[in-house]
């Protein structure tokens, strides 16, 4: 495959000086409409080492107006990102709408690095490359623009350079140590660099081998390719939606006719005050005791808390939080996006919030927003919800890959209880202010949530990360339900056999 | 001081209940109002060990709305904190206008721990105490509400619950490990409360005082506590403004009138291309490996451009960035906040930029807009910019305290050759878009701007963070003496003498 990038181009010094101007505009006015047109952009720089790549970014920033453009490297991993899914780190550097983000190695020098120092095979390989696939294509069906330049050299090219390098007082600054020794792996290198290109070379986001032996073919050849990359981008529409099959069983097309997995909660729990009482009485310790535990084992709990309007998902995050110490959890209530959570991928801002190990987060609401309230209201296309189920399970998967304990709880209470909630919160003094005219009208809407509850609990509801159906038209019995299999969960996940069943 | 808190009050069950409804129900509507309002809250625990902290809160979430109450506490300290100035890890945790930030002991713990620990002496409390009133008037001159909670224990009851939690299988997973040997050190660290609590208890931001003996009355005082102090808050008018006396030097009142700083620059250096090739060649080298040296060393810089416009801040941006390796540095271009950083204190954006040890961060404009454009225009209160000039130099003076250097310029041209670039500018194609009405209105702005900027060079040219005028009429003079003075300063810094002077 490197054949290609070597073939000894390059680019004499007028011509360079030639071309450089237009260029320059050109790559700015690009620039500008990209902005303009709130364009993601994100650079992925690779090769091998010596081909210039800090030299080669140091020319496009020169060139760009550096103004929205963002270098991020990812040497040391910090304890933050450690104690985080590893792909945290690379979602918190994701560019705003009209930014350009140019990551260093990213994700495949850690493939590549991971497999190099032994500590993933083969098979970890495979895993990674999927992974890989399946996140830059989340991004680009969010419209994000992905360019990947891989800089290739000549293996002795790469010698001379690492030597003459180790040599120079001056520039043996920009040398990592792990690059003196890159040249003795190069063949090793470019072996799994060449699986790792095809496997990641996609239509959407393929990959730009640049021969680097050159500097000004280099650079000039980087400048033009991210050019036709941004402009080529900019003149197409948005990438079509691609909508995923459906593996849902098929339902009648009349909402009202459809009988839903919602249909089929049994409502008749119900627990008396003395019961939930002596219940809750028992939870409570064991529940704080858990998460101290989880604590001291840097065990994560993401807690999702979706359901119908007044369908007690306040109650029963209360009640689970009066159970655990107060500093071991945040509380995230998921309402409309700020406007710097709005210039990013949906999923952005729920990444942001990931816990780090030791800690519970609760999502009062959270990104299934997307298959519900979005979908309903039509404030996401079709292509963006449907493809939704499936990010959502990467998501979660990744979540549950670092360890992280995923509990979803869907409170579900009939049209008839949560009138009666309605009216009941108009009398209670500090509960009028959470009942609103839109509370109203999605009752409207019911059948259509029906529906989309339906189909999101049959899509995302995986071994790692099942979802929970809780019958809530009796309160005191879905808090306990809760509180139970939550704390179940957690003592399975840490392993811990005292934990009294209640 | 103590005393007070060791009256053994208590609150029987009877008088717990009946006062518990409506205590929530005031509780509950003065949080809403905070939040209509936009008010930020700061509720800072901290107290004896075993008073009961963790339970405290639990029970004032319980009866708070959770949705715009975090929690934070401040145990291992990470490295993406231990790597930049000791407050930013507080500051990344301060509330949005209309939220509630709990923090667990904060800078009050770590005063205390480091006295403790012998990590710093009797005049480091006083330095540290010094800092923190510094700090907490700079939040409440903003705006915020600070609540400062001290709980209290007398030493046999601290004994006693220490003991207990020893035994209590149950309840022994929230003692961190200095508690249990806290009663043992219980003289020594009331003395240094003492002390602490009577230096940091001012008018605008007291400790209150809760005996914690007795759990009901504990919670009841402080629901009660927070609530007086919330309502109080919203009832006052925002605090006054105090306006800080003036050490300028009178100028006239007319600005035409007034002779500046920047009269006197004297705009006839100037150095001819042959001269610029020449010194730049130098530089660059040697400023690239300046920034590997302090990327070795865990040396961060930070520097800061203004200067009217077209006055070759960008170029100036570039020239540096051109021999820096890009891996290294972020360039931070300044606008308007976006809507979360609007929320927040005016440094709060500043702080979220902080580089980590070992980075470069080059402001485009800066913090320094608040006492520029926001003075000029009106869009700060004269309290607010006026008081500006000393929270910039505390900022300043804790990112030199960590070891950052801070470099500050200055780019001086004159109307005339600001007429001439912005007629010039017309003409360049791809620099163009960079001339806006706006530019031309500030031009009418001249004499205040000229003001403006001579007030602000005379308070916050500090000794630990310098303004460098440049005389940038000759766009070559300007761009080397900013990389001049950048590699002197930081060789300086890095103790590098190898560094040539050019």
């Amino acid at each position: 495959m490197f054949e290609a990038a070597e073939l000894g181009r390059s680019v004499s010094k007028a011509d360079y000086k030639q071309a450089e101007p237009d260029l320059r505009l050109a790559l700015l006015q690009a620039q500008r409409q990209a902005r303009h047109r709130g364009l993601p952009v994100i650079l992925l720089l690779h090769g091998v080492a010596g081909a210039g790549k800090g030299e080669m970014l140091n020319q496009l920033l020169e060139w760009l107006d550096s103004r929205g453009v963002q270098t991020h490297v990812f040497w040391d991993e910090t304890d933050e990102e450690l104690q985080r899914p590893r792909w945290w780190r690379y979602w918190r550097k994701m560019p705003a709408a009209g930014n350009i983000s140019v990551m260093f190695g990213a994700w495949y020098a850690r493939l590549i690095e991971d497999f190099q120092q032994q500590r993933i095979d083969d098979d970890g390989v495979s895993a990674e490359l999927e992974r890989i696939r399946e996140v830059e294509q989340m991004l680009i069906d969010d419209g994000a623009l992905l360019v990947k330049f891989w800089l290739h050299l000549p293996q002795d090219e790469q010698a001379r350079r690492v030597e003459k390098r180790r040599k120079d007082p001056q520039s043996h600054w920009h040398m990592a140590p792990e690059t003196a020794k890159a040249a003795e792996h190069y063949e090793a290198f470019t072996d799994l660099a060449t699986r790792v290109i095809r496997e990641t070379d996609t239509g959407h986001s393929p990959w730009y081998l640049i021969e680097a032996t050159d500097r000004r073919f280099r650079d000039l050849t980087a400048g033009r390719t991210l050019l036709r990359a941004i402009e080529a981008r900019l003149s197409s529409a948005d990438p079509a939606e691609p909508i995923r099959t459906s593996h849902a069983p098929a339902l009648p097309e009349s909402a009202s006719a459809q009988v839903t997995i919602l249909d089929q909660v049994d409502q008749s729990h119900a627990i008396d005050r003395p019961e939930y009482k002596k219940r809750k009485k028992a939870l409570d310790p064991a529940i704080n005791r858990l998460g101290w535990l989880g604590f001291e084992a840097r065990h994560s709990v993401v807690v999702v808390f979706e359901g119908a309007d007044a369908g007690g998902k306040g109650g029963a995050i209360r009640r689970l939080t009066e159970a655990l110490d107060a500093r071991l959890y945040q509380v995230i209530p998921i309402a409309a996006p700020n406007d710097e959570e709005a210039l990013h991928h949906y999923l952005w801002r729920f990444w942001r919030q990931v816990p780090r190990d030791g800690y519970w987060t609760l999502f009062d609401r959270s990104w299934y927003g997307r298959v519900l309230v979005e979908r309903v209201e039509g404030l996401a296309a079709e292509g963006e919800w449907r493809r939704a189920y499936h990010e959502i399970n990467n998501f979660e998967a990744q979540l549950a890959e670092h360890g992280v304990t995923v509990l979803k709880f869907w409170l579900s209470i009939d049209p008839d209880e949560q009138l009666r909630r309605f009216e009941a919160r108009k009398e209670t003094p500090y509960k009028k202010h959470k009942i609103t005219d839109e509370d109203w009208r999605n009752r409207e809407r019911w059948d259509d949530y029906k529906a989309a509850v339906n189909e999101m609990v049959i899509r995302t509801s995986t071994e790692y990360a099942p979802w929970h159906i809780i019958p809530a038209n009796n309160k005191r019995y879905a808090r306990i339900e809760v509180m139970r299999i939550a704390s179940e969960a957690v003592a399975q996940a840490l392993g811990d056999d005292d934990h009294q069943r209640s």
